[in-house]
């Protein structure tokens, strides 16, 4: 038999036998599914001052935050013996494995803090600092988002006035909403910061730039006079990082702290300004890409758990008298799970797409992608979870942890409505393009076709199942629905924002009154993007039975979200299209059934990255539940403290009385 | 000036200005809409005994199970002192204020193990434990799910079997998924249980069946032998509530500890059934109206943390060089926040539309609109969290712990998925009855109705907006359009079973493959009746500024849940209507948007009880931000330890190489 050739090598005697019977029925190789998906990096080795004295959930914020510190700067001591640190996948992953997804102390030092050093600063400047940030012998943060403003960058308050005299600039936090709010690391673990201040001279406001400024004495960690700092507090999520506040009063750094690559500021308080006035576009655009994979690993981590344990979890009966049946088998489960198993690969494939870089015009698609990857992610973790029943609640599963932290990136790097709005306004450009008949990128090129009137999506002459991998000119139809449906709205919004005007608003008030409008137009597309993405990395895989998973995933994906989309078509498609395909669905949630599980095993996450109980490899997860429990914090003792304090006063308050 | 009549009674000198001028412009008077909507209960008086003593986010688990315990003993020891304890609004908005969202150690003792003896005990059993359990002298939780079975109550595997020579109950866990997984208040607090497990007399199994079982000693509170109880660890939400865990190892209970008001066991074994088969329906009603009233009152706490803090919020220009505006002026804000305050309204009426008990086939009905109304306030919930940015991720809003909480109900009381197939079977027999032209209940008589082959929904001549209060009558259309929708998806599912019936599967597998299509028609039917309910409720408003404002909400609710449906209407409306539709939706928010900081005042929510920083009444969001954060346990010393213990010794470590 087929599957005997592709032996999921993740079966072990011991293991439950629901799940192992789920990974006999794989018709692929999961190793080969996993080298197509990640390249095939290898589980690492871990050494024991890497791992958790006990679970995570069970920590206060103080011990999270020690315990992700001390995992952290182990490793960060020592972590060429751990892995390439070249490798960024690996590093993702270890970094996962070790810390969760509840953040760590250092980690806006390595995403943004030497970056900024790296691109902003002068050689004198990549000199002094660049080399001492690298070896974590300084530890810093970047310092932008203030209590009153984030998204609106202009109106940051905190001030850097040169002064002069002695050649250095003041910097001060004149009220309250001034205050550095958010950046990570900030509160508790960092010494230094790139802090984003509004450039003062001579009574003139230059606007925001970049300083190099330490905070805290090298030696006591103490902060230093003129700076108050600490953190911020709880959050829903990412609880082992400390996102803090930070405060200057009237605290002076030399003028040689501002990074001075770009923009420069004189000894005699002279200014030169920077040449580019975007430089900050393929930060923000790497950030976005590095988002989106992130994206897709916490959905991935989510569908892992959620199907694993759909495969051992038995509840009721479909025939009666023949036995539970593994709640995988009910089509309502394999309804709200599958599609996002598919969007788990189409955000994958998206994020390599773009990291690619070739595409043009990549910054207003990465904030439509941003925008609507971290929405669906946490859809489909949130679906994961619910999907686990009663179980998916306890933090035993991790799924509540993954969504809280994965939730976040809805809002951070960009709030999502700013970040449609963003693509929005490319978008508006390009139908007023096309309007005007001038040539278009690739990525809106779409909107100068014509397009059908009505879809060509073929349907069987039975109106039944066909064999897909014998249609290939089908993806092509599917991708021109795709089409249709962002042409119909660009071009929606396009004329109401021109009506708008033409009704005697301002631009910018027409602009607002079109918001919704246009952000259905930026959502649109950009999931059609990522429908595309997922086509063209699928069309490049060679190996037969891998790429039929991924053309049956693939199927699904396209058939799902134009079905979710559809009530932006309006008479395009025929209703018998429309019927063929949410049958198409639920053929598809069929065929893909028996591959599930091992589709998720080829996501290769090991049981210590994942912290799951439910999404254990092995399925043993009841005797895992009782395991977990028994080392609550409540159960250190048999009878909680509450019992003398309050219950028994309260149960025996009549008695007293007699 | 009218608003001169309706000065919102909120507002207080030292207020913020922002949201000062926002109640200003209220057309009605918060009293009015408050006693409305909540038969106007007062604020009551507390006592510092009922205080926190620090925001409960800073808080351990064990910290807030002590905290919540201390203040519901203290409350239940006085509770005649605070509020009147027959009056159950007074009673939830007591509880809420004193504990939050988070539960108390002797919520399931209220809601399910007094009341379960007062339906399930004959009279000598009322008589012995009755006054007991509501004199708080034993506390007792209702413990019925499983580790391997909570929705499949049939397959419960906990054991009850009698013994004729001792004249007792053997309770007996024999495996790992049979100990009791869940119940509130089973882990620490609770000294009793109503335990469900499946009565055996002579070998044979009558099924489950509800025993009163004394688990831990009344003076120690230590676990009796036989018997191992246990807190299950921390979850999502609810971590003021010890749900717990129970194994029985053969403890023996007396024969008289059965509830005997139903079934009967006699001192020989024999046993006597129930004379009803379905005598749980109406507490399971009861449960899901008051969830649905409960998930009014989350959604609207999140309703007033996001519409007053978009209020004083200041992000961006709209207008450049005007100044930043409110982001409650933010179209897009506006139409993630204004629909979910209908839905609030709407979910508040639909609660009291049941608890009147008046409707037939009320069983069914609960189950789908228990599914549908927690499914959407979770929604609404973290649509408002996200709608207040970065702040909103901070537990400082309240925001996170809110929708945490509240998002427990979508799968506790019956899984979200289960519920609306519950509703599957009425309507699917309904639609046979339709069929044969059998006569039908009020709720489902729609199916009799030919219906319209287009929606009469009408359009203004000038396609712009209407005065809605001239066209009463438009009302009865929209109503019929959400007929038709649930028309259509009954009537599909219902063809499409019998079509795979009659391609060869089985009742039960056809049923399987027809889930997805039937969930559809359940969602719209609830969303019918929750639309109804509003609809009807509205026109006994008598006072007219307040029915303005109510109105101006239905219309919103009617059109935003149309559109939201309209991808089910296939040709039914004219892509004039639907146009018609959206622009009257954007028509609603900018009429709505004066009176939303009044109308969320008017749910009459004291900040105490609200325990939000965002959310304040009085606007004075940032300084209290700043306050919050100051008092994070990180803050306890400006130099955290982790800099001693790991920091430090990895940032000098080339250093001590030298």
């Amino acid at each position: 038999m087929a599957f005997q050739m592709y032996l999921n090598k993740l079966i072990v005697d011991s293991d439950n036998p629901d799940i192992t019977e789920e990974r006999l029925k794989a018709t692929f190789d999961t190793d080969a599914l996993a080298a197509e998906l990640k390249g095939g990096y290898k589980a690492m080795d871990r050494r024991a001052e890497l791992h958790d004295p006990y679970p995570q959930s069970y920590m206060t914020r103080e011990e999270k935050l020690d315990n992700s510190c001390r995992k952290v700067t182990n490793l960060f001591k020592q972590i060429s013996e751990f892995v390439d640190p070249t490798n960024h996948t690996e590093m993702v992953h270890l970094l996962r494995s070790i810390v969760g997804v509840e953040g760590y102390p250092l980690a806006l030092h390595i995403l943004m803090f030497v970056p900024t050093l790296q691109n902003q600063c002068d050689d004198e400047q990549m000199e002094r600092w660049l080399g001492k940030a690298m070896k974590a012998e300084i530890i810093g943060t970047y310092a932008q988002t203030e209590m009153g403003h984030g998204t609106n960058l202009s109106s940051i308050e905190t001030l850097a006035t040169y002064d002069r005299r002695t050649e250095e600039f003041i910097l001060h936090s004149p009220t309250t909403t001034s205050m550095k709010w958010w950046p990570g690391g900030l509160g508790k673990s960092c010494n230094h910061a790139i802090v984003v201040a509004k450039l003062i001279i001579n009574g003139h406001d230059y606007g925001p730039h970049n300083f190099f400024v330490q905070l805290r004495d090298s030696e006591t960690h103490s902060p230093l006079p003129g700076v108050v700092v600490g953190d911020i507090g709880p959050k829903f999520g990412i609880n082992a990082l400390d996102n803090g506040f930070l405060k200057f009063d009237h605290y002076r750094i030399p003028r040689k702290n501002m990074l001075m690559k770009h923009a420069k500021v004189a000894a005699d308080g002279t200014y030169t300004k920077p040449k580019h006035s975007k430089l900050g576009y393929s930060t923000m655009v790497y950030v976005r890409t590095e988002m989106v994979m992130h994206q897709a690993l916490y959905l991935s981590y989510s569908m892992i758990i959620a199907i694993r344990y759909s495969a051992i979890r038995r509840q009721g009966e479909i025939v009666p008298g023949v036995g539970e049946v593994r709640i995988l088998d009910y089509q309502t489960q394999q309804y709200r799970l599958f599609p996002h198993l598919a969007r788990t690969i189409a955000f994958h494939y998206t994020g390599q797409e773009i990291r690619t870089g070739l595409i043009a015009d990549l910054h207003a698609l990465s904030s439509g992608l941003k925008a609507v990857v971290t929405f669906q992610s946490s859809q489909g973790i949130e679906q994961a979870r619910m999907s686990c029943g009663g179980h998916g609640y306890s933090d035993a599963s991790y799924l509540p942890t993954i969504f809280s932290c994965a939730v976040g990136a809805c809002t951070y790097e960009g709030e999502n409505m700013v970040m449609l709005l963003q693509l929005s306004r490319y978008l508006m450009k390009a139908a007023q393009y096309a309007r005007n008949g001038k040539p278009l990128g690739p990525l809106v090129r779409y909107l100068l076709h014509p397009g059908n009137k009505h879809s060509k999506l073929k349907i069987p002459n039975d109106g039944g199942t066909i064999q897909t991998t014998q249609n290939p000119l089908d993806y092509a139809n599917y991708l021109l629905d795709y089409e249709h449906i962002c042409r119909q709205l660009v071009f929606k919004a396009y004329g109401r924002l021109n009506e708008l005007r033409a009704g005697g608003l301002s631009s910018e008030e027409a602009w607002n009154m079109n918001a919704v409008e246009m952000c259905r137009a930026s959502r649109a597309h950009a999931r059609m993007f990522i429908a595309t993405a997922f086509f063209n990395r699928i069309h490049r895989v060679e190996d037969a039975s891998i790429r039929e998973v991924l053309e049956d995933l693939l199927l699904l994906h396209l058939n799902y979200e134009l079905v979710d989309q559809a009530h932006y078509l309006d008479g395009y498609l025929s209703s018998i299209q429309l019927s063929y395909m949410k049958e198409e669905l639920y053929r598809l949630l069929l065929k893909i059934r028996p591959n599930v599980v091992s589709i998720v095993d080829s996501f290769d996450v090991p049981d210590r990255e994942l912290q799951s109980v439910l999404g254990r490899r092995d399925g043993h997860v009841y005797e895992n539940l009782y395991k977990y429990a028994r080392d609550s914090a409540l159960n250190k003792h048999d009878v909680f403290p509450t019992f003398e304090k309050y219950l028994k006063p309260m149960m025996k308050r009549y008695e007293s009385k007699i």
